[in-house]
C-alpha cells in the first residue's frame, strides 16, 4: 500500500469512527462532524456527506425551535434559562445559530460562549456558534445539516437562534418546527420597527423582562400583542399564536413556554401538520440547494471562467443583445463535453 | 428548392424585411417584432434575436421613464396627457407596461386601449399592452427587449407603466433611466400603505388631481412628501428627488414634469451617471437572464425530467440527505453527454 492510499484509508477509518462516536452522543465527535459540514473544502464535503448518509436514519427525533428577537430582547439570557430548565427535566439541548451578519463580516452572534456560561458547561447541552463566512445560503445549508447531526447525537431539543433583523427569520422558519419571538415591552413601538410579515412566522411571542417594575407593562404589552395576533393569519394552520410573558432572570414563564411548545408538538403531530411541514421543508430545501449548486458548478467551470469575460466584452463593446450573450454562453457550456 | 427550404427562405426574408421596416419607423413592423419577442416559441426566439442583433446599434437613444402609482392615482389619464404633450413638442412616444398581475391571471393593465384613446390614435405614439403569460422574469425580458425595439423604430421617449403594488417597482427601476411616482393627496396615509423601500426608487413624485377643491390639499401633500424626501437616500446619486403637483385633467404641471426630466437627463449625462446606470442595468440583466436560462435548460432536460422524480423519491422514502440528492442529480446532468 503506497503512502497516499494509506492516508486516504486512515481518513476513511477516522470518518467511520467519527460517526460511530457521534451516534453514541460524543460531543467532541459531534463538534468535529459539524466542522466538516461547515468547511468549504470539497474533501470535507465528501466526508460530511458520508457521515450524514450513515446517521440520517437516526435524525428527526427532536423538536426544532427557532428563537428570534431584536438585539437587547435578552435572547442569550433566555436561552440559558430555558436550556437549563430543559436539562433539569432530562432533555439534551443543542443551541445553533443563524447569523445574517456573520456571512458578511465573519462575526458571530454566538461567538462568545461566555454569554451562556452555565448552559455551556452542562453535560446535556451543546452550544455551537454561527458558522462564519460564506453566503446566507451557505450558512443555511450548514445549519440544517448541523441540526441533523445534533439529532443523531441524541439531542432532543434543538434551539436555532437568530438576530431579529428581518433577513434571516424566513430562513430559520423554514428549518424549524416552532418559532418563538422574544420581545420587550411597548408592542406598538416594536411593531413599527418590525419588518412586515415577521409576525406571520411566529408560533409564540414571549414578552421578556416581565419582572419588578416592568411586570405591569409587560402584561399590558402581551395583551396588546394578543389583540393584534387575533387579526393575523396563524404561522401554523390550526394553531393560534399567543403572546405570554416571561422573565429569563428570575425564571418565571420558562416552564410555561415549554408547556406551550409540547402542546404545539402534540397538536401538530395529531393533525399531521408536523410531518407535513417537515416534508415540505425538505422538498423546498432540496430545490433551493439544487439551484445553488447548479449555479456554483456553472460559474466555477473552466469553460465559463474563460468565456464569461469574452462574452461580457461583446456585451459592452460590441453591443451584443443580452439574450444573445446568454444563449452563446450557455450553448458553449452545453457543448463543453463534445 | 424543396417546399420546406422555400418556407424557411420566405421566413428569413420576412424577418429581414421586418427589421428594415422597423428601422424606418413602421408601426405594424414594430408591433410584429414585439410579438416575436413576446412569444415563448423557440423559433420566434431565434427570429427575435436576429432582429435585435440587426437593430441594436440603433437603440439606446431615448429617455426611458418608469411610471408607477397605486390603482386610482390616475396613471392612464396622466400618461394620455403627458404623451400628447410630448407628441405636441415633436417627440415620438412609446408606452409599454409591466404588470405583475398579468403574469398570473393573463389580464393586463393596458389591455384596454380605450383608456388612452387620444394618445392611441396619435401618429407619433405607440401603445403596447403588458405581455401576458409567463413569469414576472419573463415579462421583464420581454419588456426590456421591447424597449430596444421601440428605440430602433425611432421612439425617443419610452414610458414604462406599472401598478404600484410593490412587486414590480424594483424590476421597472432596473430598466429605466428615470422613475416617476404618481400619488394622491394624503401623504401620511399613502406612505403607511406604501411598501418600504419604494420611496428610495423614485426620481420625481407627482401629486396628481391637483385641481378644483383638491388643489390646496395637493399642495400640502407635496410639501409633506418633500419633508420626508429630505431624509431619504436619493434614488439617483447627485439628484434630489422632489415632489410636485399636477392635474392630468386640466393639463397643469405636465410641461413642468417634462422639464424636470430633461433637467435630470442633462445632469446625469454630464456626470456620467446616466451611462453608468445603463451599463450596470445591462450587466445585471445579463446575469439575471443567465441564471434564469441555466435553470430553464436544466429542468427541461430529458435526463432531469427522468431523474428528478427518482431522486425525489429517494429523498422522501429512503431518507437520502438533501446534499447527496443534489449531488447525485447534478452529477447525472454533468455526465449526460458521455
Amino acid at each position: 500500500m503506497n503512502n497516499k492510499k494509506k492516508l486516504i484509508r486512515t481518513k476513511e477509518e477516522n470518518v467511520e469512527q467519527l460517526y460511530k462516536q457521534l451516534l453514541h452522543g460524543n460531543r467532541a465527535a459531534l463538534a468535529k462532524a459539524i466542522t466538516l459540514v461547515e468547511s468549504n473544502a470539497e474533501r470535507h464535503f465528501t466526508q460530511s456527506q458520508h457521515i450524514l448518509q450513515n446517521v440520517i436514519d437516526r435524525t428527526g427525533n427532536s423538536i426544532r425551535i427557532g428563537i428570534s428577537g431584536v438585539p437587547g430582547a435578552g435572547k442569550s439570557t433566555f436561552i440559558e434559562a430555558f436550556g437549563l430548565y430543559l436539562c433539569s427535566i432530562g432533555k439534551k439541548v443543542a443551541v445553533l445559530a443563524v447569523d445574517p451578519s456573520s456571512s458578511k463580516s465573519g462575526g458571530s452572534i454566538l461567538g462568545d460562549k461566555t454569554r451562556m456560561e452555565e448552559l455551556a458547561k452542562h453535560p446535556q447541552a451543546f452550544i455551537r456558534p454561527s458558522p462564519s463566512g460564506g453566503t446566507l445560503g451557505g450558512v443555511n445549508r450548514k445549519t440544517r445539516e448541523s441540526i441533523l447531526l445534533c439529532e443523531a447525537a441524541g439531542y432532543d431539543v434543538i434551539l436555532v437562534e437568530t438576530v431579529g433583523v428581518g433577513q434571516s427569520e424566513g430562513i430559520v422558519r423554514d428549518m424549524v418546527d416552532f418559532f418563538l419571538l422574544l420581545v420587550l415591552t411597548g408592542a406598538g413601538d416594536e411593531l413599527q420597527g418590525m419588518k412586515k410579515g415577521i409576525m406571520e412566522l411566529i408560533d409564540l411571542i414571549l414578552v421578556n423582562k416581565a419582572d419588578g417594575e416592568n411586570l405591569r407593562n409587560a402584561n399590558r404589552t402581551a395583551r396588546e400583542y394578543n389583540q393584534i395576533l387575533h387579526f393575523l393569519q396563524p404561522a401554523t394552520p390550526g394553531w393560534q399564536t399567543k403572546a405570554k410573558t416571561c422573565s429569563a432572570i428570575n425564571g418565571t414563564g420558562i416552564m410555561e413556554a415549554w408547556e406551550v411548545i409540547t402542546q404545539f408538538a402534540q397538536n401538530t403531530k395529531d393533525s399531521d401538520q408536523f410531518e407535513k411541514r417537515r416534508s415540505e421543508q425538505k422538498q423546498q430545501w432540496f430545490f433551493a440547494s439544487l439551484k445553488d449548486e447548479l449555479e456554483r458548478r456553472f460559474f466555477q467551470h473552466s469553460t465559463i471562467k474563460t468565456q464569461l469575460p469574452i462574452v461580457k466584452k461583446k456585451l459592452d463593446q460590441e453591443n451584443m443583445p443580452v439574450s444573445t450573450a446568454v444563449k452563446e454562453l450557455l450553448d458553449q457550456y452545453d457543448r463543453r463535453e463534445e
